[in-house]
């Protein structure tokens, strides 16, 4: 049987998936805004960004605290200190989402995606929100294999993100200064949102085998 | 007199301080290779990011091992807890700084800064810099209304970032898409390591007041 303060170390995990789903969904409906250029889903990504907030402060004022009363070792403490960091990415993902939604609205009614790119962002699209819903699961699962899978995800967002640029800076490109504006500022967002997946997975690696996940995988030929 | 673990812990200041300085020297080096289009000092950048993330390791392992030896409590748990979120901002400035360097390093050996929007970015860059030495030695003096200052240096750096985009759209401009794509980035890099400071500061508000930067400054009209 758990006693009251093993159980509020499992619910700080039910919550960073918790956090997952809100991002998940923030950068899902985000890239719906962005490219359907849909003014009130992009209004409402930026005004849910706060619940993603809320949380964030909730889950470490109770991670602060039971470092405060528990005064927990070893695999305990590693648990809320985890937490603390799970979090900044998390919060993080949420802003980059809302920042998503942000250029949606600037360009509006206008679509900041030229037509030729749409695809490319709707990959890019695609696999940010993998990642967060991969990024829940191992959170739920501490499942080490299932977290080194993420970077194969973050290798295909880097693909992507390059591709925006070779598509950008070629010769025969129609693209004025404005999409070049908007599609940098886009692709470092997802980049970075992908990013930010990938260091909370690495963080489960962490937790479980007290590697990092850089020590776990072949590095890059 | 102190005893060890009392000098552990203002260990801990000394070497935030030496990160800070580590990062100063980044941004600076980094904006002088973007300004002169010089290679070298752009390579040297790049290398020298390993260091910055050296010290961020050596601090964390000291905070992580202060939580599981010595157990605090009340205000030497939030040193700790502080030190370890001061060490992600400021691991971040040195990518960003990193980031700043390698578009120098891509164009090279043009420039990717455009001459009229040169004296902008060396305002930047001043202002960069300016936040990194304050952020510092805010951390060394916990002087609280000095932290607060910081949140004006960086309605300076929104508003030269601001102007990098009206310069960029402006119906004369002369740019096309391979400068708006540089300049978009820096600019946000540059903007975000501002960003970063000012979370810095506003950590060493938190650890002295208890309450956040937000709760003590007027907001915005």
């Amino acid at each position: 049987m758990r006693d009251a303060y093993h159980e509020e170390l499992e619910a700080l995990a039910d919550r960073l998936v918790e956090m997952t789903r809100l991002v998940g969904s923030a950068i899902s409906r985000a890239s719906t805004a962005l490219l359907d250029a849909d003014l009130s889903l992009a209004e409402s990504v930026i005004a849910a960004d706060d619940a993603v907030d809320a949380l964030r402060d909730d889950l470490d004022a109770r991670a602060l605290d039971l470092l405060a009363r528990q005064q927990p070792v070893a695999g305990d403490l590693r648990v809320i200190v985890t937490s603390l960091r799970m979090t900044a990415d998390l919060e993080r993902m949420g802003d980059l989402a809302r920042h998503v939604a942000r250029v949606a609205r600037r360009r509006y009614p206008e679509s900041a995606v030229p037509a030729a790119l749409r695809s490319t962002l709707v990959e890019m699209s695609q696999v940010a929100e993998r990642l967060v819903a991969k990024a829940g699961s191992v959170i739920a699962s501490q499942d080490v294999t299932a977290a080194l899978e993420l970077e194969r995800d973050d290798d295909e967002m880097d693909r992507l993100h390059r591709h925006l640029y070779t598509a950008l800076l070629h010769p025969a490109s129609p693209y004025g200064v404005e999409a070049a504006i908007d599609i940098t500022s886009v692709g470092r967002y997802y980049e970075r949102f992908a990013d930010h997946a990938v260091s909370v997975a690495g963080r489960v690696v962490y937790l479980v085998t007290g590697q990092r996940a850089e020590e776990l995988v072949e590095p890059p030929a």
